[in-house]
């Protein structure tokens, strides 16, 4: 697995281009292409490599094979003043929770709050993406989903009926980056595991354990294990509170119902999200509210150490370093990933994404 | 510490009126001395046995001593369609939140969805109390708080910047119990620890770190150590979020300036929480949705377990075992909280508990 060259840094303009040919290549009209092209893009801008175009080829061979409407109609189906339900109608899940944002900034001005949840969704990559999308408009967003296949058992048991379910939430500051949580509740996200399984690496000890309760720690076993969630039965919890709201809410799948993504390209995967959006300035002025949250950054940053330890991180912090250094240098990409971008392309009768080495 | 006769059950009835009473004669009126038992004694009554009746004594010595403001003004201070900001008056929390929870699911009601956050308000039990209040009415309630004292250092760190930031999140089911997910954010909540320092047993290992980030196990050094967060930056950034969301929105403290409710009986608390009611049926028929969650829970339930493990249980199952049992033969008093409560009696002249066997 894997080329033998270094990573390649590639500009954030190319390589949206790229992953918008390989789209619409695949079938997405121009406009769905290029939104999605972007989001993506934007995932590995912030440093969420496992939920950005890693995900690239998976995601056009469900589009080949059909599993992905190519030419969604997203429609409202419930509205009231302050919330709404999408049927996503089995498009890209990026276009349908990005239109599910709007609309829940869209309520939120109108009467503080906006929960805007979707059925018939798919993946969508990193929750972060969305959960942001409110802070330039002042407010906080908080996202929910499904996680696509199902890779945790219930705390105690050995069928798989949950998934990493994650949360995002994001907040504004002023001088600090944006405070922004965006974590699955199992101690490791299957992205995460994918990419030591494309590596060949050994899975961490506390990320999976076997049916017997055992650590597994062999990538070429992930499938006969179940991920641990934080906490022991609190992430456990948290997956299945956040199924029920995310999903069973929304009329999307969850639990036995969940099409595993990895492995079934052509069923309608029926993914669930929701994002709720909140006005800042139905609590308080917002120049306010960004300072108090610089204040307890900085406390936080500022605080003691333990000994010898590294410097205390607030969340979002580093994703927005790393954006920075993207913008800057372009976008870190890894000589596997290259690889299989390679042979997308070439499947796909296009050009090999330019500017990097070659490697053969 | 502790005394030495066998747990006691009490009739509910019995204990709210001895809990009245007692609130009634530290000086809160009628009304709110009532309304207050009443919460607390629910809390026991579902086996949130470190946030009920446990309190009574500390919540006393600070209606004593001044912290508490007996007859509290608490106004609607911010006021949008769909969001509501409390100032609680510096009430007891109980009033305060079940208000806020009141206008939440009221809110709810007319939009689709209700946030009300609430500051100046104080310790009000158990999170699942306030996110259980929308069930009634076919709602999801979610609920947030800043803990009422600092016992975590952010992930890294030694200085206490942080509290168990607990997150309750209530589901209504068909024949199913309730769905009712009740955590702190980290491993164990203070009020844990607590009643192990009064029975004078170890701290379990997992729970709290000294400074140098060994495990803290030795119950007379509590106030050395730090509460370790579930899945450790991760429930360190849902503590943070939290306290953002439910304190620093509602110009509540968080931080530094938050009152060690343990040591400080006097200074305004500025305690924040907040909480969420969703309507159901801006989603979805609620009978539908509760025949789902009951289906998710069926699964869950019905599902393989590890070899020779316990029962799967979903979050909320036992608590409602609980409250039949209680229901049915009395809320179990263990006999260090009966003497203490024996005490309190004394101090301020009421009859001790009636209905239980004396230890003397």
């Amino acid at each position: 697995v894997g080329g033998s060259a270094a990573p390649v840094r590639v500009a954030i303009e190319r390589l949206e281009e790229f992953v918008n040919d390989v789209l619409h290549a695949a079938g997405l009209d121009r406009s769905g292409a290029a939104r999605t092209a972007r989001l993506m893009v934007a995932a590995d801008a912030r440093g969420s490599d496992s939920h950005g175009v890693f995900r690239l080829p998976q995601y056009v061979r469900r589009i080949l094979a059909g599993g992905i409407n190519k030419h969604p109609d997203i429609r409202v189906i419930e509205d009231r003043l302050a919330t709404a339900l999408l049927d996503g109608d089995n498009g890209m899940g990026h276009l349908v929770m990005s239109r599910a944002a709007e609309l829940a900034i869209e309520k939120a001005r109108r009467t503080g709050v906006g929960w805007v949840g979707a059925r018939r969704s798919n993946h969508a990559g990193p929750a972060a993406l969305y959960a942001s999308m409110p802070l330039a408009h002042d407010m906080i967003g908080v996202y929910l989903a499904i996680g696509s296949a199902n890779h945790m058992a219930p705390w105690g048991g050995t069928e798989m009926l949950l998934s990493t379910n994650p949360i995002s939430i994001a907040v504004p500051a002023g001088r600090h980056a944006p405070v922004v949580l965006d974590m699955a509740t199992t101690a490791a996200a299957y992205g995460k595991v994918k990419k030591k399984v494309q590596a060949g690496d050994a899975i961490p000890e506390g990320w999976m354990i076997d049916r017997s309760g055992r650590p597994l720690t062999d990538p070429a076993r992930v499938h006969e294990g179940s991920l641990l969630p934080i906490g022991g039965f609190k992430g456990y919890g948290l997956a299945l509170m956040f199924g029920l709201l995310a999903g069973t809410l929304n009329g999307a799948a969850f639990g036995r119902d969940v099409v595993d993504f990895n492995a079934d390209f052509t069923s309608v995967t029926n993914t669930g999200h929701c994002i709720l959006a909140i006005d800042i300035a139905s609590f308080m002025d917002v120049s306010t509210y960004k300072a108090r949250v610089d204040a307890v950054c900085g406390a936080i940053e500022s605080s003691a150490s333990v000994k010898g330890g590294e410097a205390i991180r607030v969340p979002g912090a580093r994703s927005a370093a790393l954006l920075a250094e993207s913008v800057r240098s372009g976008i870190r990409l890894d000589s596997a990933l290259l690889d299989e971008l390679d042979r997308l392309a070439v499947t796909l009768g296009l050009a090999p994404l330019p500017g990097r080495a070659r490697d053969g």
